[in-house]
């Protein structure tokens, strides 16, 4: 990769919970920056490259039991390692702006949640086979509650988002801002429960001060 | 894993280039074993468990370039995870004997052969998710023409060989005897180029000498 920052391109990431809206903010801002002339790459994880995406399903596919939380993690980071080496580094010596939906701070935050104490087997996978951080991580953050009723369509009282894993997801949102908090420098935390329009404005906002 | 070595069962790898007659000689061995009354887990690498064996297809089907040799290493381990957890490891808990033909050992050579500096990520990533190591390492080791005479079942001159990768199979025997200065402690190196009668039987003396 170029030393310098303005030939190397721009990662951003996009993380939050189901019904955040995360994956409408990431393609907005791909739409915003390719109509001002970017070259942008907008993907995905898991997945994200062919040989990716083949492990994405071997993961995913069958009993959710049948893989190890550490097998699991070491096919995420495989998956990862792909992604990096055929979509994501090329694309930024390429100097363009790569947007991806989820990075290694999903694999962070899932795995904390199951089991505290993968975090340094994550973390120490990360830092022989990938490390590389998003220049600029936004977090799309939103009450669970308001993010299910998103999800689900409609509004209503928040007994019938019980079934929906609604403890799960208040989780999930403490994990991502645990996250924000420990790596403050790179995470921006965007209030995602207003109109889209008007996220996708802060989010214009927060990747033009980066560039800037 | 128990700590007393008698009630924790052995865990046996076979290890050689293509040829030497090494999954013969575990075959044999776990028939001997057993014939003694002893419970055997006879096992291979890559694969050796349901979801081993479909990360190993992934790994090997479709264009041989199209994983890097991290991703590869990735792969594998994963595999390796996968087969340590659902096949090795309950059977030594039960006190089983285990014999696996290849093991880690077969990736450190076969990564340090493509690329010697992968051997750190290799070591980093064994320590981090697998850290268990045989108790014992057989090297069947043998000269790479009589093994490539053996495979295609007849003799002949050198060079009719050299079409089947003679040069590789002395790189990698060479690799084999370098691991088995390295760990000499677990390591054995067997002459594998005599009647597999004998060959056995040096292979029965070995594991003896471990259980004494």
């Amino acid at each position: 990769m170029s030393a310098t920052a303005s030939r190397r391109g721009l990662f951003i990431s996009f993380e939050g919970i189901d019904g955040s809206g995360k994956s409408t903010q990431a393609r907005l801002l791909a739409e915003a920056l390719r109509t001002e002339g970017a070259e942008v790459v907008l993907t995905r994880e898991p997945g994200g490259s062919p040989g990716a995406e083949e492990i994405r399903d071997l993961v995913l596919r069958g009993d959710p039991d049948r893989w190890s939380a550490e097998t699991e993690i070491l096919l995420f980071t495989a998956a990862r390692r792909d992604h990096l080496e055929r979509t994501i580094r090329p694309a930024l010596e390429a100097g363009q702006v790569v947007i991806c939906d989820r990075f290694a701070d999903s694999t962070r935050m899932y795995q904390g949640l199951s089991r505290g104490d993968l975090r340094r087997q994550v973390d120490a996978l990360h830092a022989l086979m990938i490390g590389i951080e998003p220049d600029l991580t936004l977090l799309i953050d939103m009450d669970p509650e308001t993010g299910l009723a998103r999800a689900l369509g409609r509004q209503g009282p928040e007994e019938r988002f019980e079934g929906f894993g609604l403890d799960l997801q208040r989780q999930m949102r403490a994990g991502f801002l645990a996250l924000a908090g420990e790596f403050a420098q790179r995470f921006r935390v965007i209030d995602g429960a207003r109109d889209p329009a008007a996220v996708a404005a802060e989010v214009k906002l927060r990747v033009e001060e980066l560039r800037r």
